[in-house]
Order: C-alpha cells, then structure tokens, then sequence
C-alpha cells in the first residue's frame, strides 16, 4: 500500500469511527454529515472523497460489521469439536463480539432502516451466511442426537436473537465482562438446544 | 369524565400514535415536533397544551410502554401454578406483548437515551419490577427444585432479553402469529432454566 492510499483508509476509518458514536449516541436520524464533520474538525466537503453521502457511511459501516462478525464465528467454529462445544464456542463468541463492540452493533442491528432497499438486500445476504453458520451447527447436533430441539430454526432464532440483543444492555450492573457473558450465553445456548 | 377531559385525552392519544409511528420509522433523533404535528394535520402550536416538548412526549409513550409490560405480565402471574407453567405464563405474555406492539416496544426500549436523567430514572424503577416477576418466578422454581440453574439473574437477564428483542426483528418470514411465538418462546425459557 503506498503512503497516500495508507493515509486515505485511515482518514475513511476515523470518518466511520465518528459516524458510529453519533450514530449510536443519537441515532442515524438524528446525525448530520455536518455533525460526523464537526466530531472531526473536518469540513463537509473533507469528508465527500471518502463517503459522498450518509448512506453510504452507514452502509460502509453495516457491511464492516456484519462481515466482522461472520468472519468471527468462522474463526472459531471447529468442525472437529462434539456439536455442543462446537455451539459453545461460536456463541461464545457471537456474545463477546457485540458485547465489545457493542456501539458498533447497535448501529449495525438497530438503524438498517436508513439503508437503501439495494443495499439492506446486500446485508440481509450476509445475515443469513451468519445464521448458517448456526443452523448448521443446531441441525448437525439434532441428526446426531445430541441436541433435542421442535424445530432447529426456532432454536437458532433463539440464539441469534439472545447474542444481538447484548450490544442493547451491554455493559450492565452484573456484566461488564465480554469473555465471561460469552461463557456464560454459550452454557444458554446449549440448553436451548437440549444439548 | 367530562366530555373535554374525554376529548383532550383522545387528542393526547392520537399524539403518541404518531409520534410512536415517527419514532420508529426514523428514530427519536430523526423526528421533529413539528414532523409529528405534520402527520395528525395538526399545528406545532396545537400539540403544545398536550405535550410541551418532543422529551415530554417520548417520557409518556416510554411509561405507557413499561407500565404496560409490566401489568400485562402480573395480569397472567399465577402463584398457585407448578413453576414451570407460571414461567410458561409470563414468557409467553412477555414474548406476545412485544410482538403486537412492536413499533411501541421498539421506541420503548431503543429510544431511551433521549430521555432526561429523572425521567430515565422513572423508567428504569419500572423496568426493575418487570424483572422482579421473573426473578421471583426462577427463584421459587430453584427453591423448590423444579428448575436448575448456576445464577439465577443470568437465567432472567437471558429471558428477559430474548423477549425483548422481539420488538426487533417481528414480523418475520418465519413468525408473523404473537401467540404462536408465545408459545415457543416460554418453551425456550424453561429449558433455560432447566425445567
């Protein structure tokens, strides 16, 4: 990577990293490209090279996180592992990784709703690559009977659903370790599969 | 009542209908009283007698929302059931309610920050008593060796966090019937608590 281009991502990476405080802070209605501008003492017109609209932030931004936490459950899910430690181990993580990063994941859960309908269909493709990564793991358990589930898509909704809504509560007065509340959604999870 | 009493109160209603629909679209910091007043065909000036500030009416949508919760679930509370079926209960309302008033329970639980301290602080008295009926229910049920659990705030904060992530993401192509979720979900939760 040459100087320049080294220097034009790093000022896209602090753009996005604004853009995601205020974002989370008041939401992706209630910022201004101004105000993400301002964060930065950086005029609006600084800001257009690298993202020419807010929509365009914000899908930067959706695609970073949704693709980071696909990319993070397949780092750890082992094949090799009995299914049970197999789910531990990827909802342990899934947990961790909205709870550390909690401020991009509200962002990245809660304000799709300013995506174009083009590029909400670009996320909603990488969602369900994520919710494979589950299911395949729920419905490999109950083939091989070591989980006991009604339908393994309730389960997984279960699951999915119990590890994004941690970047909601996260930090909390009982949690405010990351690595612990992976430990502990992971023993959840496995229970939910009748595992 | 009096017919004006009767009459403001509508008045006030239709205010929070719209507002609710506004919040949820675009998020409290995306909306403006003025926005609001827009969708009733209504001046800025006309809301003001109602609400005086755009706070003051995210304060009364956010206790209609919580004290409706919470009555909802002591409404189905039943001391007198075997533990699990009054967990069955509870969660099954919990999952229910947040389902059917999905745009409600979304600005309920995602919009909060724009809430002064004190108001914030009313709320969260609210939300401390909802978890109190489940906490209740998963104490008994441990007492009484019906459920079997390592902590039981985890096994509330994990109930009670599936249930209010409904709000997110229902309706969906899997689940569109609040009853049907229910019934799956206060399942989910006594498998949590190893019932």
């Amino acid at each position: 990577m040459t100087r320049s281009r080294a220097g034009e991502s790093a000022a896209a990476e602090r753009i996005r990293q604004a853009a995601i405080a205020s974002f989370a802070e008041v939401g992706y209605g209630g910022t201004s490209t101004r105000q993400i501008a301002k964060r930065l003492n950086m005029s609006a017109a600084a800001m257009y090279p690298h993202y020419r609209s807010k929509e365009e932030l914000l899908y930067a931004i959706a695609l970073e996180g949704h693709r980071g936490v696909l990319a993070a459950l397949r780092a750890v899910d082992d094949e090799s592992l009995p299914d049970a430690d197999r789910l531990r181990a990827v909802v342990g993580e899934f947990a961790r990784w909205q709870a550390e990063r909690h401020d991009l994941a509200k962002v990245v859960q809660y304000e799709l709703h300013g995506l174009t309908r083009e590029h909400y269909r670009a996320i909603t493709a990488i969602r369900r690559e994520t919710t494979a990564v589950l299911t395949d793991i729920v419905r490999r358990g109950v083939e091989s009977g070591q989980f006991s589930v009604d339908d393994p898509d309730d389960a997984v909704l279960a699951v999915s659903s119990l590890c994004v809504d941690v970047c909601r509560w996260f930090p909390s007065r009982t949690h405010d370790d990351p690595v612990a509340l992976g430990r502990v959604y992971a023993e959840v999870a496995v229970r939910i599969v009748g595992g």
